[in-house]
């Protein structure tokens, strides 16, 4: 990891020129949030979030890096931007997530923009105001479909931005919008989305990223892979299952014989497509699957959307040299880390471009996390590009 | 002055999509700083410094903006730039401009550069190391001309920054590059760029943006008159300076009339071109400009590199209701505020998108003077395009 960390470090110039060339020809995410584990010996991004619901957690420190972000990020898609609905989702009655979008709609306010909470909920009917303790609150409207376009009362929006990730499916209100951007596209919802596509976009770039480091890729990417279709209910295709995760056991055996890695190799197995609870399974041992009891125990298993899996290498949290254990989350906005914190700690600030100075181990691991969150992030866009229904039309 | 703040304030989201959309059509200066003149009752800028050398005044909050604006400026220059050259001026000799420019290094290596420090001093032909007090030092090497490119030993960089106002004339060695950026170009240098046209800009942009806000331009514009090429040492020509400067003065009285102002006029002489000190001089009577006496006492009046003169009202500092009475200074890296300081005071973070939110005070005050700032920069930016020897090829 030292090591790791330190060719990061030394290929800063390097790295921050290559992601530049890549959002050359992509799309960075308008906002996104990467859950990473640091296993000590190696980082893994774990999930990407189209929708991140944290806010909050910035603190005030990251919030001017979000704004002056946000400005960026909108003056690409679209600079003539006036009025931008915020959507959110069912947590909306929640204390946590209400202070995460007060915070979003402070950023967008600073940003320059009319910013407007607007709920696509069917259940809610009626404006709402929503009080925030030590803060400014904001009002909830239901959206109006008037036409191709989604509006408010009095506010005909140029942008929808989503805060709400459509794991139920699409509702029609979103459909068929005409001459609104909708961020992220639908296509980014994890009702269609799928896991095994991300992990296939982040393994090719973490590839090319190792070349480019002079790394072995698998120090930054999970090991992964996607099935066929198969229904752990028959026998069979339980069998079937069990074997690839067998087989991908057996990799990460041979990676920590190679790095003389003293753990259980451990496969999470996910749901391809749905939600991120669903589905999710690990297991050390092939024969954990072939038991039905085990298969019983866990109903998410038999639940998978598309009826596909996706193996990915179990990451686990160690708890490293500084004494930090929990896993980071970097938050983005465009192409730039804005902030971050700890699963379970205090917000830390996490920028990669603090006046610390490149001394400075905290900040530096920072910065590494930073890196690695940005290839996740980029890796979705790469996945939003290829499964962009509309992408035809520009062939 | 609290109402002007008002409509900025409410107006927040149509000035940020005015500076979007201005910045579709005009190129925003790499880097800049704006010194502003509050009067309590209008805001005026004073100086646009192309060639900012107090960055060190940025505290450690400001920073990671300046690295964000950087990696956003230098993205749509060059987003293949690898290796970037910062040519200070002779200050290098100065301990605190050695620091500006250790703070500039740490910003542009954060933002993911190879950045080193290149001298056009003649008199400097060998390598050079800086020790920086309780930080990183920096090494200063000697320019090599390279056919028609500036290298340092093994390094060739893509960008130029000058850090050196070119106030003497422009040396021969920054004459004729072929494939490298030089920022900012030549002809923003003050050997050539004149304030005339930097008021007559500011003026316009005034007019339009005092129309957007719904506010007498003159609350955010000094009145300006350049006149033609005047030998004050001529006593007809002298004569004629001095109408002029009567004019301007009957003019400001007025609009001190209309507001109720119970200041004295005053106008500031100042050489239409050339260095900032040179030939300034404030007159509140034009019989100043009459007597003999009055004008050898300020040698730098006869000295206007054009013989022209821009006459501006003076713009007086005065203590507000906070207690502030000293003169903020914005800096700007691209399009963005990334901070500020009071001229003879502790820094205080100027960032318009602080998280203090929209009720405090100080940080209102703070986003006024950006978008003044900005629209100085705006100016210059107008400037640099009009005065630009090589427009004729794009048109």
């Amino acid at each position: 990891m030292e090591e790791l960390q330190k060719r990061i470090l030394d290929s800063m110039p390097a790295i921050e020129r290559w992601f530049r060339l890549e959002w050359m020809e992509h799309t960075p995410l308008f906002y996104s949030a990467v859950d990473i584990r640091n296993a000590g010996y190696k980082l893994s991004p774990v999930d990407l979030d189209l929708y991140p619901g944290q806010w909050h957690r910035l603190t005030a420190d990251m919030v001017p890096l979000a704004v002056q972000a946000a400005m960026a990020g909108i003056e690409k898609i679209c600079p003539e931007a006036r009025n931008l609905m915020l959507i959110p989702d069912h947590r909306i009655h929640e204390s946590e997530y209400q202070h995460s979008l007060a915070q979003l709609l402070r950023i967008f306010h600073m940003a320059g923009f009319n910013v407007r909470v607007g709920s696509i909920d069917p259940n809610l009917t009626e404006t709402r105001d929503i009080a925030i303790a030590q803060g400014a609150g904001f009002t909830i409207e239901p959206v109006l479909r008037e036409g191709q376009r989604l509006q408010l009362k009095h506010f005909d929006p140029c942008t929808l931005l989503l805060n709400h990730d459509l794991g139920q499916g699409i509702p029609g209100i979103l459909e068929d919008l005409v001459g609104q951007y909708l961020l992220p596209p639908l296509h980014g919802a994890w009702a269609t989305r799928q896991r095994g596509d991300f992990g296939v976009a982040y393994e090719d770039l973490a590839k090319r990223f190792g070349k480019l480091l002079g790394v072995d890729p698998w120090l930054i990417s999970p090991m992964c892979h996607t099935t066929d279709v198969l229904d752990v209910n028959v026998a069979g295709e339980r069998q079937q299952l069990a074997d690839q995760v067998d087989e991908l056991l057996q990799k990460i055996k041979r990676k920590y014989r190679d790095y003389s890695i003293d753990d259980t190799p451990v496969v999470v197995v996910k749901a391809n497509q749905g939600r991120d609870a669903t589905g999710l399974f690990s297991v050390s041992d092939a024969r954990q699957i072939q038991a039905d009891a085990v298969a019983k125990s866990s109903p998410g298993l038999s639940s998978a959307r598309d009826g596909r899996w996706l193996l990915q290498e179990g990451v686990d949290t160690h708890t490293d040299a500084m004494g930090i254990s929990d896993d980071p989350v970097v938050y983005m906005i465009d192409r730039y880390v804005v902030g971050g914190f700890y699963r379970t700690d205090e917000p830390v600030v996490m920028a990669p471009q603090t006046s610390a100075g490149v001394s400075d181990t905290g900040h530096n691991r920072f910065y590494v996390y930073g890196v690695i969150a940005r290839l996740a992030m980029l890796a979705g866009s790469y996945q939003l590009e290829a499964t962009d229904p509309q992408a035809h039309l520009f062939d």
